[in-house]
């Protein structure tokens, strides 16, 4: 290994960053990139080197070939979906994180790697209020870090079905019998997870008309008819920030049809979960105490690079009996000892990187006091632009909640025009979805670089392709 | 953002790095940590800080408090488990990776991410002489990188259940009727897949007296007489080169099975797929034209940090219609056409980091001639350590192919005792394990700064702990 290459090239990829994100922030780069599919594959040779090239030409190419063709979910015009954000201390971790280069699947192939993600997953908990029971202080729950929402759902419902049968679901599956509930407003990886799972299709819980959020005794009906059936009740997903609409199922009242009855209860906050470090907008934690398990992706709206999502639990023990594996070449003295968390078992793969060092060097380099801020710029920043939809003519209002508003032009067909426009401009991205069967779109604000200015430009570039009314 | 703090902190960063790499490649640090559990813990305050901190101080935490609780995983001590590589082009991509943000869950969501990946996992299949139909030129199958081979392991399962039910799956679950078949020596990842998705316990087919592998005749009476008994065989996972002895079950007699019947054969090459770079080192790949999919952890072997496993598989369909969902907030135009993929629909989750971008740099910094040397270098010293295990007194080689020996002393006492005194002496890290129910030692090669001096070096460690037979 020539160290001085490396070294280079290093600084030289943090100049080249440091230099993107001030582009970025100053949007002297489009949010969307130019090229129809196909460009990015024409410029790449069809086969590996032979022999090895410089690192600086990589670098090169990387910024010549690969950059121009991204979307860039950190520009202050990238309203699309729910944000992924980023910091340099996130950036820091990561290249820290690939150098050491360790594999975290147990605490005895790396207990630092291990006890860091312990403890910060406990720091979050914290910073969020969440119940102390999701803790590893608690000795009995704890978090730990995934890729991502999806997966959190996905182990969440694997615990309940476990749990639901009785541990008879590890030797025979779900038999056809097991039921898993949430609402339409549920991310599609909520489906998708249950069809993962072997359960099929998710049952559809009602929700409240108008509200978009799961109607309680809806479910309660539906469980009690579905276990009076012979079916066996496992899960319900609940959501707090649903992707549409930001909106949230009221978990007391799910929470405490699912403890009467058993069943595992399960909050993706992916999006909406931030919020609650600011104790004004601390609304959703209302109920946690019922859940089994709770989720939020860090990387959302917490400044840390994408992937990391924190999955708590509150009785670990559910976890490891559904998950864990005991194969002879992964027994270990240490894994007998209680004050031994082995991650392998709190999550589907059996490798892992060291995942904890990000959100350590985020949440320290930050400080809790400026995420807050973060949060509350993003807030103010949403309310603006829901003030400036309001204010437009031929333009409504369909939901505001936290950093997201969701609009529409007066006619459907006016929305649907605009859509395309917007999508054929590429300057100002905002993702088209349904409410209540009707085309909107979706601005999440997140960027680190938005301000009010940008989201007013943002908003006369989406304003100018409206198709006027008249 | 201050640019200059970032840039600053890069570079002490880098250096920092290069040092440590240089310390392990000179064995100048221990393998494995000296601290009991709770060390990390107990060096870490109880709450995130409410003010940000220095990225400077940060990183002489990260030295002080995490790096010497770390299990080295490239040390050249470091004989356990299988490798987990690593390079400087693999840490010069992940700082890149981090710095650009992007979030590939779809092609519209970062073009250049989405291609970078299809060409790459291209280059990776001809390197490694993969039959055509696993590439995206030929434009119906293709590779996708995923966080490990338990996840490829897991959609392989997936689907093969789906495309076995003709559909049903989707919707209904797996109803206790779908089976999933390998043998007690596929990795524990195996059997936890097939329970995650729904399928319980895998069947388990007799392995070839003495030889660790897969009988087929076995599996096709196995599998002939399920379908008697009215359940539905979806899936079988072969393994070339198992964790334990790294023994490869016989994939064209599989093949042959699996093709007659309809079944899914998926191949979990994690580590010896790795191997195929070489062409004297191809034995692995007859029948792979017979495999649905193939899956080989480019982290393990081939100097790409964690993770990076290339799932390929021969019908995209196959994927997409198992796993592809379409909530209105992820449709775009861009997903209609034939050109485009979208990678949501070949995982479990639905967001994902842009990944290519690593074995980009790897593939290329290096050169395919540099990483056959690679390979070969560690395979001469898996034979010399071979060599040293045959030529002592009380010690038997059971098992050894491509980087991996696998040995036990001349009783199964004297070997629990050896493994004992090396985790207690902690200086050399070989992984127990069982074969044929008796205690052995796994030393797998793979370190980027092992030599032969090294191998001899660990060698003496280990006889220099054995029982002495008299």
């Amino acid at each position: 290994m020539d160290e001085r290459a490396f070294r280079t090239a290093a600084a030289d990829a943090a100049g080249r960053l440091t230099d993107h994100w001030r582009a970025l922030a100053s949007c002297d780069l489009p949010v969307v990139p130019p090229g129809p599919p196909g460009t990015t594959l024409k410029a790449l040779p069809d086969s590996a080197p032979e022999r090895g090239e410089d690192l600086a030409a990589i670098l090169d190419d990387t910024w010549r070939t690969i950059v121009p063709e991204l979307v860039h979910w950190q520009h202050p015009n990238f309203l699309g979906y729910y944000p992924t954000s980023n910091s340099p201390a996130s950036v820091l971790a990561e290249l820290v994180t690939a150098g050491l280069g360790v594999q975290g699947m147990m605490w005895s192939t790396s207990p630092a790697a291990t006890e860091l993600e312990q403890r910060v997953c406990d720091w979050l908990a914290r910073a969020l209020d969440l119940p102390a029971r999701f803790t590893h202080a608690s000795r009995q729950g704890g978090g730990v870090i995934l890729d991502s929402a999806s997966s959190a759902v996905l182990i969440a419902v694997v615990a309940g079905l476990h749990r639901a049968s009785r541990g008879r679901w590890r030797e025979h599956g779900t038999e056809g019998r097991l039921r898993v509930y949430c609402t339409d407003q549920a991310n599609s990886c909520v489906p998708k997870a249950v069809r993962v799972a072997g359960a099929g299709e998710p049952v559809l819980v009602p929700t409240v008309p108008g509200a978009h959020v799961m109607d309680p005794a809806a479910l309660a009906e539906r469980v009690d008819a579905d276990r009076a059936a012979g079916l066996v009740p496992a899960a319900v997903i609940a959501t707090a920030g649903t992707t549409v609409t930001c909106a949230t199922d009221p978990v007391p009242r799910i929470g405490a049809v699912c403890r009467e009855r058993g069943i595992w209860l399960h909050v993706d906050a992916a999006y909406a979960g931030s919020a609650a470090l600011c104790p004004e907008l601390r609304e959703d934690n209302t109920g946690l105490e019922l859940a089994d398990s709770y989720a939020v992706n860090a990387h959302k709206w917490l400044r840390t690079g994408t992937p990391c999502d924190v999955l708590w639990v509150a009785d670990r023990k559910d976890l490891t009996d559904a998950l864990g594996s005991t194969a002879s070449y992964l027994r270990d003295n240490a894994g007998d000892s209680p004050e031994v968390v082995d991650f392998k078992d709190w999550q589907i793969p059996l490798g892992r990187p060291m995942r904890a060092l990000k959100l350590w060097y985020v949440l320290r380099a930050h400080g809790l006091a400026e995420l807050r801020e973060v949060i509350r710029h993003d807030v103010r920043l949403a309310a603006l632009l829901a003030s400036l939809v309001e204010q437009e003519p031929g333009f409504h209002l369909v939901a505001h909640r936290f950093g997201l508003v969701v609009f529409r032009a007066d006619t459907d067909d006016r929305t649907r025009e605009l859509t395309r426009r917007l999508a054929e401009e590429a300057d100002v991205l905002c993702t088209p979805a349904l409410v209540d069967g009707r085309p909107v779109l979706r601005a999440a604000l997140g960027s680190p670089y938005a301000d009010e200015t940008t989201v007013r430009r943002a908003w006369d570039l989406v304003r100018a392709r409206a198709v006027s009314a008249s």
